[in-house]
């Protein structure tokens, strides 16, 4: 069965066609500039990218040329729109609604879009992908994984924060947690790796990219997640502040003139390792300029390995135990001194790098020594696999 | 030497007289209702407690009914002021210029100040109670002792927040922390208790009252502390929120038609354990209800308690590794369960709690098994006493 996988933004949309019985990508790209003019990239499996200008004055238009592209005669992976057998779509928030991936019909739409309200910018993106598909590719089944769905199993010591609660009742505002496809998959790759499975593992996933987010999976099940409403809380990531102390917004906002949202973009957009480098939201650019002796540069990822270690050490207290830790994502995956500045201060629990083992990028591979007895892992993620293998679940 | 220890708040005053050769409390008492009308509270060491109506239209007046009923004929405890040899004062915010406390001069009063605006509630009042002080009793030492100063040995990366670096170095927004008397008094207390010195530990304080924080002191040092530029951060408390996705204050904000003051407002003060529970902001009260089957009375003390887990394994982390860790503070003193469901989580530690030595409220003990990796201690905090001490070592 060949599935399309979409993840869809407001005026961008990446795509993979994946082969779901050899788990093979035949084709993937993105549509940019949706809305503005368009910008198709497509590459098949093994073939050359192509990048061409195509008007995109709405997803319809976008859509259109990825199946044309996927189809077409030259470079298409398939013959025709008749071998597309289901979409997957990636729904980043699925509030308190949905605790798993589900096929999509009128119920599944209108519940989901009585989600917009928490993810503003995503989810109308997101319902309006579904649409554009369901028109395109009348009678093929799409299915909604979400980004929230795993972190569903939080208990509510550790989804509840410390406010009134009506404001949970009415809007409803919780730890919602996100990159839930990315530390499920993460986590069972893990447990693969160690000849166990995730329902006899204590794991915590640190999936650190320009997002970051960690989870504690307890036996399977996400119990808590840095991530809260919204992906700005917890780590300090590469323009968004993470945790800081609620009262600094009233603080800076008097003193810069800035009102409640004025400071949520400060916070989302010029905070993190961006705000106090001032160099470059880019791990790489900031190990760059660390390098050539920028200290705030360097102050920068310090502090990114100092929150990520914190909250290593807060989850392994959570679940009183830890038995596997696993890196995944652009820094996750691809930064081996961030790794060996992290697992430098979890000795205490028994945790002891393989320094040459770690000496890899993007490499599923265990990185702790044999003896270690915290395993320590490095899992690239794969979240259009994971929205694939959930969509064949569902419609096969 | 006698040491009069006082605490200025805007519309009140803590004060105790200490003679710092025996450490003995000789008076103590409180002035309530200071620019209303007035009540003044005494306790003379042995003594009744004795509440008295004196109008206090400015901290003058209240001072001065302090030093007449410790010099009185009936109850008083020394003959006149002269027998009155120092005063110490806490103050609460040192920001950078104040590493440890210090004698006032009027250089100290500017810096002092020059804080006011990382603390505009508490700042002013403590220096109106130093300026009453000189005025009333010339010639008699003044020293300010700083809920920041001990905390000045966090590292940068632990003081920094993910904000542009420009908010350092204008405000200068950072961590601070608070309750640093508490945290140095305890972690040394826990360090003499174990016959060792602070120098040769890693010690997590938790000093949990109705305002709650944890500390990680490596070798007498703090390294790390749960509030920040503000007493919001962190834990979960009484009224305040403590660590929430910073997002949550624009989104509630708008919804609620608050602006950033009419947040902060509610973060600080119909937040924490009282917002969750909508009972109490007090444990006990909590604890009676929870008792009676209410469950979001049950919610917010579990709440609390897995934050202070949270916290403590972060600090874990963050020095790789803890030796001791200590409760104190009204909650941390007397509540059995709470220490009982953290110590719970930390047996990952090697920490072992044993129940019946933590059969006890608000005194001195050692709580954990002989065999425990990690000692669990009971230290009852004495911020005056700190004061006090150290007022003699910077006077005599």
């Amino acid at each position: 069965m060949n599935i399309l996988v979409i993840n869809c933004g407001s005026s961008s949309l990446k795509y993979q066609l994946i082969n779901s019985d050899s788990e093979e990508v035949l084709a993937k790209g993105l549509c940019e500039r949706i809305g503005i003019d368009g910008v198709l990239t497509y590459q098949p499996a093994g073939g050359e990218k192509e990048k061409s200008e195509i008007a995109m004055p709405t997803h319809n238009e976008a859509i259109s040329a990825v199946l044309a592209a996927l189809t077409g005669e030259k470079t298409g992976v398939v013959k025709s729109l008749a071998e597309i057998n289901a979409v997957g779509h990636r729904v980043v928030h699925g509030g308190e609604k949905f605790t798993a991936s589900c096929l999509i019909d009128d119920a599944a739409m209108k519940a989901i879009e009585e989600c917009n309200d928490l993810a503003p910018l995503h989810n109308p993106a997101n319902l309006i992908g579904i649409r554009t598909c369901q028109k395109l590719m009348p009678g093929v089944p799409n299915v909604a994984v979400f980004d929230t769905a795993f972190h569903q199993t939080m208990p509510e010591v550790a989804y509840t924060y410390g406010l009134p609660h009506e404001y949970y009742e009415k809007y409803p505002v919780r730890r919602y947690g996100f990159h839930g496809t990315s530390h499920r998959f993460v986590s069972a790759e893990a447990a693969k790796m160690l000849g166990k499975k995730p329902e006899d593992l204590k794991i915590i996933v640190c999936h650190l990219g320009n997002g970051a987010s960690i989870c504690a999976v307890d036996h399977g099940k996400s119990v808590d997640t840095s991530m809260g409403l919204t992906p700005l809380e917890g780590l300090v990531m590469g323009t968004r502040s993470g945790d800081i102390d609620p009262a600094i917004i009233e603080f800076v906002g008097k003193k810069e003139g800035l009102d409640l949202e004025g400071m949520n973009n400060v916070l989302n957009k010029k905070s993190g390792m961006l705000g106090i480098s001032g160099v470059s939201s880019d791990g790489r650019d900031l190990g760059d300029a660390a390098a050539k002796g920028n200290k705030r540069a360097q102050l920068a990822l310090d502090v990114f390995d100092y929150r990520v270690i914190k909250y290593i050490g807060a989850y392994a207290a959570a679940m009183n135990g830890v038995d596997a830790i696993a890196f995944t994502a652009g820094i996750g995956e691809n930064n081996i001194e961030m790794r060996e500045n992290v697992c430098a201060h979890l000795t205490y629990l028994g945790a002891e790098l393989d320094k040459e083992k770690n000496n890899v990028r993007g490499e599923e591979r265990i990185i702790s020594t044999d003896a270690s007895k915290v395993k320590l892992l490095l899992v690239p993620t794969n979240e259009e696999l994971a929205i694939a293998r959930d969509t064949l679940a569902l419609v096969k």
